[in-house]
Order: structure tokens, then sequence, then C-alpha cells
């Protein structure tokens, strides 16, 4: 038995970032990668998905669709892989054993040992991680857009990003930030996983689990990643919950935010224990969980993530399960669903709701949307958002604004 | 060493109520008793005070004064004692061995076996037990009214009390409140000591507390005794409470509201270590502690109360440790002061505001204080409290409220 409740995941944090001189990289084979592959390579060299140190193989990926857990024993969700069609494989003279260059921005970025070259039943995996092989889905679209060939193996970044403003003030990689927590003496942290601007229902759903947990902090960690129309902005989303803290609406020793490079599943449950095991790599003892958490559609029960942790092994991060939180007017304020009775008057907040607010421009109550979250989205909108504090097409066609490979010359 | 976290204190429940016939009683030396010892033989018999069977002999005396436990090596914190003068001893003849037959109401009402007739140096119990000898101390006045001799035995309920409406609805002795938590599925319950009416910051601090504990429910126990004028009636306190959960600002399947027959002592600290034993007893897993609980004047710190817990073994009730919830017009709501950095701002309910706000008798923001609770208590004065929420003269006066002693003929 594999003891799952090591801290981080695995016993240690994964690191391979080894800045190498472009000598050494030259007669590489060079394969470009995607925006998401660039993520997922950062994710791995940096330890945020420790104890993973490259894309997965096929022992791996099979025991992550069959078994939740690598070949190894540990809990593991969502298979990472590397996917090529067989053509470039063969184009490009791909062997197993070799050592491909990762390019991305036309730069030299990170190696690939081509540890094993493999296929995987994409139908299967697509139904055993998403529990549906509905295309509609957008993780099985993902999954099923795979080339039919994977690599598996280990990455390690040869050519570090530079992390642009105003993203850079939240990488915290976990090593940094359980120095962070560490400075700060926090030994208990929960973790709030989020691609939305806060209101007030989301500020007490932290306050919440910030007692539930008994805990010295909470740390804001929302997904940075690829967007779909209508998303907020990731600009916003980080800024607005940093603004909640230096606005006061949570003291400064028991807040911090920082930022998570991801490409969300929405895989529900399964995507939920990759939150836990992810926020227990960054140092956090406890993670919140709400309704539909990483959820998507109908396709999985309100509170499935609340359930799936029932039948997992200790991962040594702890789930904190939260209810509804509303607005009561009997009440006259923000309430919870487990302990408020007036349901009937309830009001609930939706993102319709929210949306709505937003868009007419016109300030609403402070005690349901902070004027500070409000003033800081319409800025983000105007900084970020060309004009909209949602994604729009213009948002969507730039280029990568959250790293910038340097230039290197082979 | 003793395991102090057994529960109930000592391992098991004390029940000392044998409805016994008159003849048996006859012959028996009679001593009047005053309401303070009435609801201490109730708090005994009944379990409440488990593992005290009856009034402290001199070697438990000594160590709970020195050691704050009982001879047998049990925590305990306050000093129950049966007090004579050396005057009544010698008249009544009563001598080690013997028993006496204490009658209130002029009725019989319990047995008192005389294991032990002793003396105690009252001011060493007193600096002791709130670490302080001024006689302005209300608990130290009650040691000092003590006469000189004590009397330690076994304490039998003879003859049950009726309790009274609207107290008998209250009446859960550790037995009851216990089979009452098992029917409704409550395994952690936190307990909430108090001897207010509530505003919304009380009702904060319960729901805080109840997050904190990870708590089924909440038990609001308020101590019913002796009364100072300017008091809440008990009346009032209770009955506001539990409108609280019947106008749904606490669900029912999370809230439930008994009484504590005690005579605050104001001992600070002691006192705390106090009610959580007794609160165990109750049955629950957890206790809320306060600013200022149990105390007076400025004899004790803040947060005394939540120190001397890291002193003690484990109880087997758990410390919930709340600093304030205060109104933050900022946060437009209650907020806690470990949460919110709007202290310049924030609004601090005090006794004082809100006494001043029923006196009033104008209804104040629901935010701020329940219109029900309001309601209640306008009632509560003029049906138990002689016009007046607050305790006066006329209220001081009647005779025990609670329970009526059934007559008894010897």
């Amino acid at each position: 038995m594999v003891d799952n409740a090591l801290s981080p995941h695995g016993g240690k944090i994964v690191e391979r970032v080894v800045p190498t001189p472009a000598e050494k990289l030259r007669g590489l084979t060079q394969v470009p990668i995607r925006g998401p592959q660039a993520r997922e390579c950062l994710g791995i060299a940096y330890g945020f998905f420790s104890p993973l140190e490259g894309f997965l193989t096929a022992a791996d990926v099979d025991s992550v669709v069959k078994n939740m857990t690598l070949a190894s024993g540990y809990v593991w969700s969502i298979p990472l892989v590397f996917d090529l069609s067989e053509g470039q494989i063969k184009e490009m003279g791909i062997k197993e054993g070799g050592k491909l260059l990762l390019t991305y921005q036309d730069q030299p970025f990170a190696t690939l040992d081509v540890e094993e070259i493999f296929s995987y039943d994409k139908e299967l995996m697509a139904k055993n991680v998403y529990g549906t092989t509905d295309p509609k889905h957008p993780g099985v679209k993902r999954t099923q857009a795979y080339q039919d060939k994977f690599v598996g193996g280990k990455v390690t970044i040869v050519n570090p990003p530079v992390i642009n403003p105003p993203f850079d003030g939240f990488w915290f990689p976990p090593k940094a930030q359980r120095e962070l927590f560490a400075q700060r003496g926090w030994k208990k942290v929960v973790a709030h996983q989020t691609r939305n601007v806060p209101h007030a229902g989301h500020e007490w759903l932290m306050k919440g689990a910030w007692f539930a947990a008994n805990a010295d902090a909470i740390l804001v960690n929302p997904v940075i990643g690829e967007k779909r129309p209508g998303d907020y902005i990731d600009e916003a989303i980080l800024l607005s919950h940093d603004i909640l803290r230096k606005a006061g609406y949570f003291r400064e020793d028991i807040h911090t935010t920082s930022l998570l490079l991801w490409d969300m599943r929405y895989a529900g449950p399964r995507e939920a224990v990759f939150h836990a095991i992810v926020r227990k790599n960054l140092g956090c003892t406890h993670h919140m969980f709400g309704r539909d958490h990483a959820g998507v559609g109908t396709y999985y029960d309100t509170y499935a993530a609340h359930r799936i942790f029932n039948e997992l092994p200790d991962l040594g991060i702890y789930p904190v399960k939260t209810l509804e939180w509303w607005y009561c007017p009997v009440c006259a304020g923000i309430a919870y669903e487990e302990q408020c009775a007036h349901k009937q008057e309830a009001q609930r907040f939706s993102g319709s709701l929210i949306r709505s607010i937003i868009e007419d421009g016109v300030k609403p109550p402070r005690l349901i949307f902070r004027p500070e979250v409000f003033d800081l989205v319409m800025e983000s909108a105007e900084k970020y958002g060309h004009g909209s504090p949602f994604v729009n097409e213009a948002y969507l066609k730039r280029p990568d604004p959250v790293m910038t490979i340097p230039a290197m010359q082979l």
C-alpha cells in the first residue's frame, strides 16, 4: 500500500527546471507545442503535479483511467498525455529512447524523453475520466481530439519562461508557495479553487471553510488556462480576488492569492481529486468543495465531488465540503444553507445574476457584490479584456498573455 | 493518571434520584436549604456534575483548590460545598456517619450523608478559585459568606421537584439530553454558554463555532440561577434563544435549547473549565468560549478562559475559542475579528448598546437584533419580569420559579 497522505504527493516536490545552454540542445528533434501542452510542461517541471516527472507512460495511463491511481499506487485522477500523430512520429523519426526539444512561441522550451510511444483507447479514457463519451462535454472533446499516439517520458524545462504582469505577482510554484506559508507561520491553509469573480456568496464560502478547517489562512488559487467565450477573463478573476484582501474583506494575515496554470477538464469529481492533489503540493492542508465543483452541464450530480473523497484513501489534504451560501432577506445578510431555515425566502446567487449586474454597469449593493471588486472588474475589462470582463473573440486570439519564452538562438 | 477524556466525566452519569416514601425519611435531622443549595443538589443528583455524587469532602476540596482536580485525579475546578455553622451542627446534633434530610420550600427534598464535617481556609479557596480575595468579586463574596463548617457526603433527591413552565420544556438532564442527541443523530454538538438575550453577534458566534467544530448541532444551554439586578430575566434568555430557531435563524436540525441550573461564580477561566465539564456530561463534544467568558469586572484577562485549556489534559470536550464578531459597515454585515480588516470602521456589540435598544422599545434593524427576539423579550417582560426584561426587586423577591417541591407529609 502506498501512503497517499505523504506531503507533497509522492513525498517530494518534483523540480525539473534546468536552464540549459543552446549548444546542448542542438541536434534534438524539435516539436512545436500548443499553449495547453506548454502549461502542462510547467505544471510538471515546477512540481505542481508531483509526483509526475513527465507525460504518462502506458501503464500509468491505464492505471489512472481504470483505478484512479498511477501504476505506483499514488492516487491520480486525470491522465496527462503528450499526443502526436503517427505521421508526425514517422516524419520526424521519433523513436523510443530518443529526446525531443519542445518549442513554444518558436523558442526552445523543454525536453521530453521518449520513454514510450503507445496508443490508448480514447473512448475508454473519456468514459472513465468524464463518465460520458458525449462529445459535447469539453473534456471528452479534448480527449477525442488527441492524435492517435502518445509519447510518455520525463519533461525538463530548459528555457524557463518569463511570467508577465499581472500574472507574475501570483506565480508561486510549490516551493515558493510553501516558503510563503512558512514565513507567514501558516500551518493550516485551505485552498479555494475558482474561475469566478467573487460575490459575497463566494466570500462567505471561503470564510465558512476557514472556520471549518480551523485554518490559519485561505489560498485563493484560480485556474488560469484555456478559456471559453463568456468566461470571466483571467486578469479580472485573479485581481478581483486579490482586491478582496486589499480592501479588507479578508485580513492580510489570513489570505493570499496565487495562480494555477491549468486547462479545465470539467471532469467533476475526478477533477476535484486533481485539484486537491495540486493544492496539497502547494502546501495546503484543506481544500474547499462547493456545489458542482469543476462540473459542466448536467453530467455530474451537484455534490458528486463531495462523495468521491469518501471512496479514497487519506490524501493528506482534507475536503471541506460546503453547501450553498445565499442572500437571506429574513436574516438580512448572507446565510448558509445548513444553518438558515428561510429556504423559501432565500435569494440564490447565480452566475447569470452577477453577470447581469456587471453587464448593467450599475453598482450593486455592497452586501452582494463589493464595490471594489466591481471597479476592478471594469478596469480589467478596459485594460485586458478588449472592453469586456467576459472572454470575447479578441481575447481568445491574443498570444499567450501569461508566459513569454526568452529568445534563444540554437 | 486519570483519563479525563472519558465521556461522561469520570466514565458514567451519576444518577441519585430515588423517590422515597415518607416513612423512610421520618426521624432524619431536617436542615432547610436555600435556592442555591437546592440547585446544587439537583445538579449532583441528575448527573450534571458527574462524577460528583455529593458535596465535596475535605480531600476533594483541598485538591480542587490547589490542583484543580478531585482527589481521584479528575479535573474539577469549582468546590461544591455544603456549609453550616458550628452552632447549627451542635444544636442539631449533626455527626459524621449520620444522614440529614434537606428540606426546600418546607418540603422534604434530598438526603445528605454526613461523611465528613470539616473546615477549610476560605481565603485560600477564594484566592485559588477566583484569583483574588477582593470581596467585591461576587464569587469571593459567596465564598466568604459560607458558614465555618462544611459537610461532605453523598446527596440523594428523595422528593423530585416539578419543573415549572416555561422552564419545564428546557429541562434535559444528561441522560435525557444525550437521548435527544442520539434520536436526532447528532454526534458532534457544540455548547453555547449564555446569560444573554441574543443579538446577531451572538448568533454568528454560534454559527462560526458550528463551522469550527464541524458540528452536527448547537446546544444553547443558558445558566439559570441566582440573579443580580439588571441581569436579563431567565425566561427572556431561554425563550429568546429558542425563538431564534423557531423563527428560522437556525435550522431545526442543528439547534436545541436546554437549561443549566447553576449560580454563576464569575470564576473566569476556572468557571470555563466547569462549564466544559458540565456540557460534556450533557453529551457535547465541543464548547465555545468567547471573550470574557464567565468573568466579571476586570479580574481576568479577556481571553484567560481560552488559555487555561492549554494547561489541562484532554477533557474529552474541545474548546472552540472565538474572538469578537462585530457589525462592519464596509462588509455590510456581521463580521469576524480574525477575518475582517475593517477594525477602524467596525461597530462593536456591547451589552449597554443592546440594553439601550431594548429600553428604548424601538425595534432595531433586523440585521443587529432579530425582531422576533425583540418581541419575545417584550412579552417576557410583561409575563415574567414585572414589566421589565431586566431583573428588578420584584423579580428577585419571587419564590423559586423553576422548581416546586411536591407536598409530602412526614
